[in-house]
């Protein structure tokens, strides 16, 4: 440590989780209520500080498993954070992490004194500049549904096209044409074709699509 | 600073750039010797500690012009590396941006023994973990050749489809098919027609293209 420069050069270093869900029709995100200063009683992200011997991923699971309970959760960087003044505590540089998972129960648990779903594009007050973080991660997870097959967590194997249009729609809140859907969605070539499955109603049978995970582009994060 | 938790939560933050260019028909990478150790005499990024009183992007900006010479270089983060032991001083958290830039001249300056242009895909061996960053950022351009207007920086306003292919050849280092490319660019409707251009050979003229900057995609940073 001899020559790293001046103590001003220093800072706590945190890592965030923004952790998507579709519930109820809803677009909604994991917080948790902080149970001690700074922002006590406020509504965050999972979070906090990393462990002087553990990767930024690996401390991002661990205190997502130890704020939610939730556990193998893939993880994808999304940004980092660290604007002088953003922490009262003194400079705090946090690594914020996404991810897109199946809606399941959450229980609070460590420094968190509560955990629950909200609404993401309508959530509480947020504590430090977690509101900010929670826009960069919708506005990246809308920008995905683009160019790569991130709802291939949150869909059956095989799914309709309108099972998928639904799953856009709820995540990019706005309804989409029929026909401009079906076109771009296959021009992406995300897709493979399967059989037809008998539709429940009135309908004509559907066709079945999977996601062509081959050519799934993943720009950070692994593979799970 | 009193709640900040043990000593052991707080790093070195440092900010690191990786600025491409095309020069000569080669996809190249702009790197600086360092003057002074870890790794003194090595190639490394162009990078260095975060002050106490700017943020990460300010910071970056300030090294890449300390260090190179170069200014006003539009920078976009790339991704946060902060593994336990990459760097001797201690734990160190970098946060990586990345340009691409037209080719410029560049000179050494401050705790920089020499600044230089490289091959991006065959860089001399790299201080700390730079090998590795120098990947992302090599990986994260050739992906974002096919959803977003990177490209633009490197073109005039208006240029010809077999223009804006050798650029993307040259950046993804492989030859691609006239046809297959001419259908895939344009079906990204990233671009606007224009006129026809004379050629100077015994070509047909060539059509002009202009980038559409309105449908541009930016995941991460600001449009200039």
């Amino acid at each position: 440590m001899s020559l790293m420069k001046s103590e001003a050069s220093k800072a706590g270093v945190t890592v965030d989780g923004v952790v998507f869900t579709v519930r109820d029709g809803t677009l909604q995100v994991l917080l948790i209520r902080r149970g001690r200063p700074p922002f006590k009683g406020c509504w965050a992200l999972p979070g906090g500080f990393v462990r002087g011997d553990e990767t930024l991923e690996r401390a991002a699971r661990r205190e997502l498993e130890e704020e939610t309970g939730l556990r193998d959760v893939w993880l994808e960087q999304l940004y980092t954070f660290g604007d002088p003044g953003r922490d009262p505590r003194g400079r705090t540089v946090t690594v914020a992490y996404t991810a897109l998972i199946r809606p399941g129960p959450v229980r609070a648990a460590t420094d968190a004194a509560d955990a629950a779903w909200f609404p993401a594009a309508r959530p509480p007050r947020l504590a430090f500049d977690h509101a900010r973080i929670l826009r960069t991660g919708l506005r990246r997870l809308r920008a995905k549904l683009g160019y790569t097959t991130v709802g291939f967590q949150l869909l059956p194997k095989k799914f309709t096209l309108p099972e998928l249009q639904r799953l856009y729609e709820t995540i990019l809140a706005k309804g989409l044409d029929k026909r401009n859907f079906r076109k771009k969605i296959l021009s992406l070539r995300l897709l493979e074709a399967h059989g037809k499955q008998r539709s429940e109603g009135a309908h004509r049978p559907a066709r079945l699509y999977s996601f062509n995970l081959g050519r799934m582009i993943v720009l950070d994060g692994q593979i799970p």
